[in-house]
């Protein structure tokens, strides 16, 4: 049985799995013995990821990498930048504005995030 | 004060909400009495919307009607339908995909939400 060691971060964000066994990302498919943790799956479930597809996960530009030809691109209604909505990938760098549209985080944590005090 | 009477609906998707005096819907502003529960806000409280928008929004014909134009459209990976993503009135119509990629809320009953099971 393969032998499982997890980092020292109290998170599941990123946090890295090291296993005496070749994983494949879930991703790219890639093999590896240091796999992290990803997005959310539908079963509940985090996707278990390479150092590079969580690298590109987690700083949001695993979209504008992988999904450049993919529908879906909307901008920030703030900043204008492009961000790819209906993806699960991006979800976390994507805020739902309350008359349609998106903002992107950093919009959101500097305009809209008050709301919420 | 107005005087509010709730329907005997228990729960608040499309519950009515009769005042004696005229409201705004929050998404067209038309003067209506009768004004119901839409999508969730931001803050947290439900879009107040009248017949006409509500109706649009139950039905998931909302965006079709009003965002033909804009951007983030992408199709159904199964059966092609094209939703609007990045919408906060959409929400409720799609389901993301492990591997990026979004279906329609037909498709997901139908083949994906066995895995939940």
């Amino acid at each position: 049985m393969d032998s499982i060691y997890s980092s020292s971060s109290s998170s599941s964000k990123g946090k890295n799995i090291i296993t005496d066994a070749l994983s494949n990302c879930f991703y790219c498919k890639s093999e590896t013995t240091t796999i992290k943790n990803g997005w959310q799956l539908y079963g509940g479930d985090l996707a278990l990821l390479c150092e590079s597809c969580c690298s590109a996960y987690e700083d949001g530009s695993f979209c504008s990498r992988f999904h450049k030809r993919e529908n879906g691109w909307r901008d920030c209604a703030l900043c204008g930048k492009m961000l790819h909505c209906g993806c699960i990938i991006s979800l976390k760098d994507i805020v739902l504005m309350d008359f349609g549209g998106i903002c992107c985080m950093d919009c959101g944590n500097k305009y809209l995030i008050r709301v919420r005090i």
